[in-house]
């Protein structure tokens, strides 16, 4: 499979998807919400899941339209939900345009995914998933906001969390397109299976990026998490591990209500250096893949089928963005 | 058919979709815009399109509740970017559970309208309808918005207005219940079209109930249109019809930045009891509510399954609220 010409045919749908539209005001925001990039990765396990099970290239291209569509349209809702001003750099589509117009066009962004499955086979399957997904993804959401104003989230509510908000639609991606390639029903469960164990090690990996990434490389600055009070994988281990001063220095910088951001993150940083958080979070984060790739290495397709999606794993397990 | 039976499987469908849901935070906003109550005119309109063509009434339930599903789900949305604190007497759901919460709760009430479908049969084409029918809801909603800033609207541009943002989802309600009666493709068309009609219809007469109606009856104070400025079909009328002095007092409560709420209604009011604007608008629904009910008229079914739709509608023509 040419994985780069199939992405641009991908890249040529949703253009299409929303060229010729009117009106403008509607049609503008969701172009440039799409405009703004990103890795592409759900289009490509759309892609990889198809050529895993021998499915025909062209019968997948709808469905990897569809996710990555509808992955922006949840981007572009959770912007204005985290009141997050930046996306890849770029203003967000609420900063952009105002409220309404990017919650419009989140709406319809939603809708056009739905609306892409129906030019390609086995929309029923397709959309079914889709849905399923889509309504887990918001009940993901609702834990993060749910979260926020806790400070005794367990690392399993956690993992639940991460579970629905991001790692159901690397999944379903990859169920997607084992769908098109009319997979048998037992093979699609056991790689909707393997996407879940993957996207929690994707998205821990994101956590550990998010405080010791490069900013350069990631792209932003680094902190954000800590800066915010989220409640990540490498937060919930540290107040679960601190002890005596270090708890109180923890707790004290969490409860600030007023702070410098350099200096929060920089304490933070060091306590979670102390307790070897880094460490631990990496390990989880490997646990977490090791599951998702041992599934994909069992399933009952042939061995230079496989090997694709492995590679494309162990090279995102290495990313440093 | 028992259409109050019917439509208590419908209402006892949509709770289901809804209960036993975690997290409460996400689903209790949902149940709470659910409950607000309303005509459920859209369920009955898909009924009465499977009756229509002799369907079994089974087969029209999930999509029955979907349409309902759906249309609160652009009402939660719409509210939010009007600003409107109440809902059929209620607080809306922003309010009530705030933005960040009404936007989620949308989100996932559509994503629900679509996995309901999935509980009947036909989900191919229910949901493609729906989906193209969403698409255009929303298109409709953004000029909506585009017009409140314009004084130039002509009275084409409000008819497409309206047909989109309310009248495909009626009419793809009585499409859809023809849909699950396995009706001929032709006669599903010409059922579509007579939606278009009627739903254009049916909003012209919201516009005259909004300024004329009975406050009491409405369940609202009446020129609430008139306070916002929105460019109905009364108000564009107006705007045509108006000349020297006339157009002027109109222009001056147009434009006016402070203004005494009930001063302008009654002033606006008496501009369009002049000019005749209720005679006008009332004549342009009716006409209509007739083409859509010749259609009806003609289709190929039994005379007495027609009935039942033709009465539906001649009520509704007859509505105070």
């Amino acid at each position: 499979m040419d994985l780069i010409q199939s992405l641009a045919s991908v890249e040529l749908l949703l253009t299409d998807c929303l060229a010729n539209r009117e009106p403008q005001g509607l049609y503008k925001p969701s172009a440039y919400a799409m405009d703004v990039g990103g890795k592409r990765l759900r289009p490509q396990l759309v892609l990889l899941g198809n050529y895993l099970f021998g499915g025909s290239v062209e019968d997948a291209i709808p469905a990897a339209a569809s996710v990555e569509m509808f992955h922006n349209f949840t981007l572009l809702h959770d912007d204005i939900m985290d009141n997050a001003p930046t996306r890849r750099g770029k203003a967000s589509v609420w900063v952009e345009f105002g409220t309404n117009t990017a919650i419009l066009s989140g709406d319809v962004m939603m809708m056009i995914a739905f609306s892409v499955l129906t030019k390609g086979p086995s929309f029923h399957q397709l959309a079914q998933c889709l849905t399923e997904c889509g309504i887990l993804v918001c009940e993901g959401q609702q834990l993060d906001m749910d979260f926020e104003k806790r400070n005794d989230v367990s690392i399993e509510e956690y993992l639940h969390m991460i579970e629905q908000k991001t790692a159901v639609l690397l999944a379903a991606s990859l169920k997607m397109g084992a769908i098109t390639a009319n997979a048998p029903v037992q093979e699609i469960e056991k790689i909707y299976k393997a996407g879940v164990f993957l996207g929690i090690g994707f998205q821990l990996q994101d956590d550990i990026l998010d405080v010791f990434g490069d900013s350069v490389k990631v792209g932003k600055q680094t902190g954000g998490d800590i800066i915010a009070d989220k409640k990540t994988y490498l937060l919930i281990k540290a107040l679960e591990l601190a002890k005596g001063e270090v708890l109180n220095t923890l707790m004290y910088h969490i409860e600030a209500a007023h702070f410098n951001p350099e200096e929060k993150v920089r304490a933070v940083k060091e306590i979670y250096n102390q307790l070897q958080i880094k460490d631990l979070a990496s390990r989880k984060m490997k646990q977490y893949f090791d599951q998702g790739l041992e599934i994909i290495k069992n399933l009952d397709v042939p061995s230079q089928r496989k090997e694709l999606l492995v590679a494309f794993f162990e090279q995102l397990i290495q990313r440093e963005y």
